[in-house]
C-alpha cells in the first residue's frame, strides 16, 4: 500500500461507537488507517488533557485489517499519544475525528472532544478534519454522510490545509443533503438549564442540560447551512487573539505601569 | 455596598489554592465577591463540561465575609452553575479566573481550565479576565501581581470589554515586573514526551509531560513579553473561524455537491 496516505482516525464517543466505524470505512478507501480512540465516551471534554493520572494505550482487534488502539484518556490525549507512541514522531498525512453522534457546529467547537482532537491534529501540523452528524442516537444512520466525507477528504489530501487551519464539517440528519456550504462559525451559545434533584440523603445535585440559542441569522453561518439542509464546512484556526482589540487596549490608562 | 460591582471569582486549581485567595483579596477592594470554584484541582481540563454525571454545588465558609461555593465539576461548569444557580440569571458585572499556579500564555489558552472559565464568562456576555503566574508551586508568591491585577481590573470595569472579548493576563515570576504589554498569542506548542513506565503487573502506562516549543519570536507576543519581564495582556475571542480560508475553500472542486 505504498503512496497511500496514512490516516489517523480518532473520536470522542469511544472506539466502539458506530460513528467511528463509518469514518474508518470511508478512510480505508483512501489510505492506510490507524485508529487511536478513547476506551469509552469522552463527549464534551473539550481540549482537556490528562495530567493528574497515568494513561493506558492498548492495541485492540476490532475491525479486520485496521491497526487500532484504545486509550484511557481524552480525545486530545489520543492525538498526542498517537503522534508520540504510535507514529513515533513520523506524523500521519491526515487526522480525521468523528463521525460524532451529534452536531458540533458554532460554539460547540469549544466544548467538543471530537473537534478538540482535530484542533490538536492541526497544532501538530497535521491536516485535520472533524466530522459530526445531527443525530445523538447510538443507532444513527451515517450512510448518507459517506460520499461527502470522501469528497471533502480527497480535496484536503489534494490541496492540503494552511498551517494552523483545520475543517469542522457537520451533516444534517436524513438522506437529502443539498450540498456543501463553506461557512463561518455562527455566534450562538448554550443557555443552561440545570435539572435540580435531591439524592436519597436529601442533598441537592444538578444535571447540566441546555438549550441551543442562536442569535446569528447570517446566511454565511454553519447554523443557517444545517437548518437549510446543507453540510457545513467551517475552516477553523486556534489563534484566539482578538486582534481588533489590541489597538483599543493600547489606549487604556495603565499609568506608569504600561510597558 | 451599593453601586459596587458584583464579581464572580473562579479558578482551576481548586477553591483552597493560594492563587484564588490572592485574587479574592484584590477583588474585595473593588466589589462584592462571590466565589464558585472547583472542590479540587481541575488543571488542564480545557473547556470540558460535565454531562455524564451529576454536579454538586455546596456553600463553604473559607474566608470571612466572602460568599463561596465549591463545585464538583470543571471550571466551565463552575461558571455555568454560578450564572444559573447562584446569580439565578442576574449576571455579575465581572468574572475573574485565577490566579493560576503556572503560565497560561500562548496555546495554553486552549488547555487551561482557568482560561476556559474566563472564556465561558465571555460567552455569557460577562466582562472576563484570566490571571496566571509563572510559578507552579503551591507556595508561589502572588504579592507582586496584586497591584497589576487591580490596575487592569479597574480599566476593564471602566471601559468594559467588547462582546465576545476577554483578557488573558500572565505575570512573570519575581518582584521586578517591568510593566504591562498588550500582546497577541504567540504561535507555540507543547512537544509531548510521554514518560513510559511498567506497573507492578508489567503493563505499560504513560505520564503526559511536555516541553514548551516557541517558534514565534515576534516582539508583539505574550511569550516575548513574559521572557522580557513584562506582564502580558492578550485580548481573546472565541470565534475560531479561519476567515482568511473561506475564499480559498470556495475555489475547491466539490463537483455537483457544492451548495
Amino acid at each position: 500500500m505504498k503512496n497511500k496516505p496514512t490516516i489517523l482516525v480518532v473520536n470522542d464517543d469511544g472506539i466502539t461507537a458506530p460513528g467511528i466505524k463509518a469514518l474508518i470505512e470511508v478512510m480505508q478507501t483512501l489510505g492506510n488507517v490507524v485508529v487511536v480512540a478513547p476506551d469509552g465516551p469522552q463527549s464534551a471534554t473539550g481540549h482537556a488533557i490528562t495530567i493528574a493520572k497515568p494513561l493506558r494505550l492498548d492495541g485492540v482487534d476490532l475491525y479486520e485489517g485496521v491497526e487500532m488502539y484504545k486509550c484511557s484518556g481524552t480525545p486530545v490525549d489520543c492525538v498526542k499519544l498517537a503522534v508520540n507512541k504510535v507514529f513515533k514522531g513520523k506524523k500521519p498525512d491526515l487526522c480525521v475525528s468523528g463521525i460524532n453522534h451529534g452536531l458540533n457546529n458554532s460554539i460547540n467547537v469549544l466544548y467538543s472532544g471530537t473537534m478538540s482532537a482535530a484542533v490538536e491534529g492541526a497544532i501538530e501540523s497535521i491536516p485535520s478534519i472533524g466530522f459530526s452528524l445531527d443525530d445523538f442516537e447510538l443507532d444513527a444512520d451515517f450512510s448518507h454522510c459517506k460520499t461527502y466525507i470522501e469528497i471533502i477528504t480527497k480535496q484536503v489530501l489534494k490541496h492540503g490545509l494552511g498551517l494552523g487551519t483545520l475543517l469542522n464539517v457537520n451533516f444534517p440528519k436524513g438522506n437529502a443533503i443539498k450540498g456543501i456550504k463553506i461557512c463561518r462559525q455562527a455566534n450562538a451559545k448554550w443557555a443552561e438549564e440545570f435539572d435540580e434533584r435531591l439524592d436519597p440523603h436529601k442533598r441537592k445535585y444538578y444535571w447540566l442540560t441546555g438549550v441551543f440559542q442562536n442569535n446569528d441569522h447570517g446566511e454565511d453561518t454553519d447554523v443557517w447551512a444545517l437548518e437549510h439542509g446543507y453540510a457545513s464546512v467551517v475552516p477553523v484556526q486556534f489563534d484566539m487573539t482578538a486582534h481588533h482589540a489590541i489597538p483599543i487596549l493600547n489606549t487604556w490608562d495603565f499609568g506608569e505601569n504600561k510597558g
